[in-house]
């Protein structure tokens, strides 16, 4: 048999993965889903791709705090940068969620949608992880990348919907995961519709649309694609209302839940992880009927490519 | 030639549609667009079916309005059902925008919006246009939908960008327009999420999420897809944002707009139609390089089918 999902070791993960599709591609059989309900949702940090000990996200804001400070001296003595720019996490978190905020305003707004997704692919073409030593967008999970590849060879369209900024994901989804732009849900900021000398375009403005975590995702995917998922995929708390939404419903229902468990090849966290923890979902995954993957035990490879 | 618009009248209007998909198809050319980018947007109400004298979500709203006024009979005494059931369209009128917004919740929120798909899809099922005696659902443009189909055989995907409600227009889109609910972008409600005895769903609130017209369809575009279409179709004041923001931008633009002039099929109004006036897109469309389709020029069908 043609192997779809080599990185994967034998186990019940895999086999539930194989079997959750067997079942609802089999025409007539009764778990059958039809094409267009196959709707397969990935948290994105964590889940598709490394999030510790920070999210690359975060790495790119810090970068482009940095950038900025260049062009603007000032910023270098104020808060919430001066905090940022001198890796004084203490008052960082002292300052509070206001004071991340502001940095993630100053970081992915004040530009158009457009001018944002150059600054973001620029960054991405050669920003590099100072642990994994590789670039950033190869610090995806091969595993994954082939269970993406394998849900779509059966027909099934594959979302992100992820806490990270939707914007930043698109810059860079369709190189790494194979998942267009529209398929990617994310958080947002508010935009503002300009029409000026001739041209049309959007402004990303300093004011939070949506904050894609928790609730808000199964929300946001209601919005966005008007269907339930029958598979979601996630790694931490933040996806627990994604999972137990997928898994409520006739018929073939699949929910993933990635630990990361392997120190010696990627990391080993969950509930004190305090960016993204795991606790609730893992404790009640047996009562929500979401199977845990472990990244140890269940994947014989980690990352999508070699690295350097 | 095989012709894929037969109920387009050949002219500037279908001209410049076939014009537009040979550049922007054409492998080198100078206007060439890649698949993934040939996004189209387009209006629904009043572009791709009738909206006249009333929106069919209006036609809607009233007779839940009556289903729910049969259950509650303290309803028909209150406002501002009181002045809906009565035809009483000047009070209604005066009791401002909070009355309207009050009729669309009481009408399209307080349920789960797979409960609401299966209201407002038992209705399209049954339901008649009373001036153009057949189904609301059939009250589709047949032009409309070869051209949807048209564009999707030369690889675009087909969007709806409508000011209309997007869980209503997804209980009809895929069967009307061949367009899945995951490309419905409209109006919506917040949404909360609920996990109860083992069971998760999402309930439609009375609080406005997104207003889906004028600048907003722009911005929600950005939100949705995180392309810029370049093609849009809309036939109203409420589509000028969406039909610039296509304009904008390098290559092959295509940017339309319907005027219903065709009294004697359909209908003949513009400016004084107060539930979608279109007044200065039909002023500036020769500035923003606007196309204005005749209904009763460049169309020599109107319905999808021949009703009855």
């Amino acid at each position: 048999m043609n192997d779809l999902l080599p990185s994967w070791n034998d186990g019940a993960a895999k086999s539930r993965i194989l079997d959750f599709v067997a079942r609802a591609t089999k025409p007539g059989g009764p778990d059958f889903v039809p094409p267009a309900e196959r709707i397969a949702t990935f948290d994105n940090d964590g889940t598709l791709w490394c999030e510790h000990p920070l999210q690359v996200q975060g790495f790119f804001l810090i970068d482009r705090v940095k950038e900025l400070a260049a062009k603007d001296p000032g910023m270098a003595g104020r808060q919430p940068f001066k905090a940022l720019l001198e890796h004084d996490l203490k008052t960082l978190h002292g300052l509070g969620r206001q004071a991340l905020m502001e940095l993630g305003f100053a970081t992915h707004a004040g530009v158009t949608d457009e001018a944002f997704d150059t600054i973001a692919s620029n960054w991405l073409a050669t920003a590099r992880h100072p642990k994994f030593a590789r670039l950033f967008k190869t610090c995806t999970y091969r595993p994954q990348v082939e269970l993406l590849d394998y849900l779509r060879r059966h027909a099934f369209k594959t979302y992100i919907v992820s806490g990270g900024g939707a914007d930043f994901i698109r810059a860079v989804a369709e190189e790494a995961y194979g998942i267009p732009r529209e398929q990617v849900i994310g958080s947002s900021v508010k935009l503002r519709f300009d029409a000026q000398n001739g041209r049309a375009g959007l402004m990303k403005l300093s004011e939070l649309n949506s904050f894609d975590d928790r609730d808000v995702k199964p929300q946001n995917i209601a919005l966005h694609i008007g269907r339930r998922p029958v598979l979601a995929f996630g790694n931490s708390d933040g996806d627990l209302a994604m999972l137990r939404y997928t898994t409520t419903g006739p018929g073939a229902r699949l929910a993933l839940l990635l630990h990361h468990d392997d120190d010696s090849r990627e990391a080993a966290y969950d509930r004190e992880f305090r960016l993204s923890p795991l606790a609730e979902a893992l404790d009640k995954a047996d009562e929500y009927g979401i199977t845990v993957v472990s990244m140890k035990r269940d994947w014989n490879a980690v990352f999508a490519d070699a690295g350097e």
